[in-house]
């Protein structure tokens, strides 16, 4: 009865069809999410379980992707660390006090999130049931890194100037952050996979902003850890360092079934750099949902057969879909994704 | 008398020691321009020939870097094309009304710049007298696809929401926008050459937000006709596309005597996807100012290494410098460069 083509995927299958999730698929695009939001605020939606979890299935019912992901935001595990949470309206996210110092770093704390996110654990088991019948699920998490640059910056950035000032001048003192906030990711990503996810990803969003070298010294050796120490799980792993063209070569050893590339990389020419061996996810340019259907059709056209190269190929966008995109023509996607590729 | 390293090396000469300069090097980090800067504002700075012409010279006598760089901003040629250009402090800058249907664009001067920008024409001119027995002077213009998303967006941006609507719904009209500003440009870059500029240089900031094939469909055939048509004047050219690691095989056969890369792409990587033939320019991280003196040699060192895999190497940052950044610490990156490529 379930969906697993998006399973059957990640483990290098090559289908017919191939399988398409969105990412940010639950959101504010959708009239059936923002009726649910509408009634709350965002971090209540995250925290419970009920909400967070219809919300996570409305874009399977709605859109036919072959794929769910769990409703939630790469920095609730973060809070429990010590830091204050808060998303004001039209702001991005704000983390107070910004973490700087020898004392902010220390401070941290290495939380048990069965403990301080039962929530999270709860969503999952709510899904994997509801879901049962249906698609698989997706449990994720922020990348050390970009978990650290909204931690140093104390939201947003357009410079990461102090991310960038304590990784220059106080190297061992970014290692020591980046290191606890690998050890709660390794913690999350347990939980989640050990509650019911069926593949989880991993994100990072603002890798892209380092060089090779500093990328590879700074950040690789943490994301590499968190990959080594699941191996132990026997559950499908995608990490996506967004705007990482210039590192795709660095990062094809590491431990994971499935890279995501963003749009600015065609797929052939990110495979060519992973090996050719990987699974590959991606890659229209979210914005490129405002092109007319048939255009939208040629340019999914040219996607699919740059991403015949690859091991196996999962459709989805460069980057998480925007609230200005009707929703009619996310489902206009699915449909001709699936229907050129049958 | 005059320190002509910089003309040298983009003629391909290796030099040695190589040439130096720094993108926004008369700015807001160095002492001396706050002192002008506290007198006035931005935009009367601009249009001010003997005050511009004071804040070009500034880094030249205090840094002792090899070449300078017109103060200006990328957006001066767009205020007579009709658009209302301010400057808020703190803020980016504010551009009304953006530009978003046929009319507005139907409705853009394609003007004169030696009628509209004479205060430009005149500080090179008065540059180029007071430089004689310095360094050259580089004279700069933004390039249509940057100078477009300020216009469509009416500032910076996050997404490029607006940019990329108009690109992927309405292709026509984003082409006749960047037709008129390809004009502008052309006939803005002649004036300062013809005014004694003796390089210019064009940022193309935001290209890296496109993916290939956008790119090479809608942006590229613009920059090669700017440089195509400025091909007439002996004055070398450089094209620096910020985040641009995923163009360089695209653009590496502009007419073009250098190309300026990001921090994000080793220069013997970039040098290999431009064809090893060409100058490169760069590519230290602005942020790396912060290393303490010791690592920051280091580094240096890693990147003249790099360098010399091209045809040649000028030094420069990889983006702007920042106003955090110390001026000594500008000034000791000028010396190390010149010391270990000696």
């Amino acid at each position: 009865m379930k969906n697993d083509r998006f399973l059957k995927a990640l483990r290098g299958e090559q289908l017919r069809p191939i399988p398409i999730w969105i990412m940010r698929q639950a959101g504010r695009y959708l009239p059936e999410y923002q009726e649910v939001r509408g009634k709350t605020d965002f971090l209540t939606l995250c925290k419970t379980p009920e909400l967070a979890a219809q919300v996570t299935i409305q874009p399977v019912d709605v859109l036919g992707v072959d794929a769910a992901i769990l409703f939630s935001d790469i920095l609730i595990p973060l809070e429990p660390m010590g830091i204050g949470l808060d998303f004001k309206e039209g702001h991005g996210p704000v983390l107070s006090p910004p973490v700087r110092t020898e004392a902010d770093v220390s401070r941290l704390v290495v939380h048990d999130p069965n403990e301080t996110c039962g929530f999270v654990s709860e969503t999952v088991k709510i899904l994997r049931k509801e879901l049962s019948q249906k698609v698989p699920l997706i449990g994720f998490s922020g990348a050390p890194f970009t978990l650290a640059t909204y931690m140093i910056e104390g939201g947003s950035s357009r410079n990461f100037l102090f991310t960038k000032k304590m990784m220059f001048e106080a190297p061992d003192l970014f290692n020591k952050l980046m290191e606890k906030i690998t050890d709660v990711t390794i913690r999350y990503l347990s939980m989640q996979i050990n509650s019911g996810a069926e593949a989880i990803q991993v994100f990072d969003t603002w890798a892209g902003i380092l060089s090779v070298n500093d990328y590879f010294q700074h950040v690789f050796p943490h994301v590499d850890r968190i990959f080594k120490e699941l191996s132990t799980f026997d559950c499908p792993k995608i990490y996506f360092a967004f705007g990482g063209h210039h590192l795709l070569s660095t990062i094809k050893d590491l431990k994971v079934d499935c890279f995501g590339i963003d749009w600015r990389t065609p797929l052939n020419k990110a495979s060519d750099l992973l090996g050719n061996d990987k699974v590959v996810q991606g890659n229209l340019d979210p914005l490129a949902l405002f092109l007319p259907e048939k255009d939208l059709r040629d340019r999914v056209k040219v996607i699919l057969e740059e991403g015949k190269v690859a091991k196996s190929h999962i459709f989805n966008l460069g980057h998480g879909v925007l609230p200005q995109i009707p929703a009619e023509k996310v489902k206009l996607l699915v449909e001709i994704v699936h229907d050129l590729s049958k």
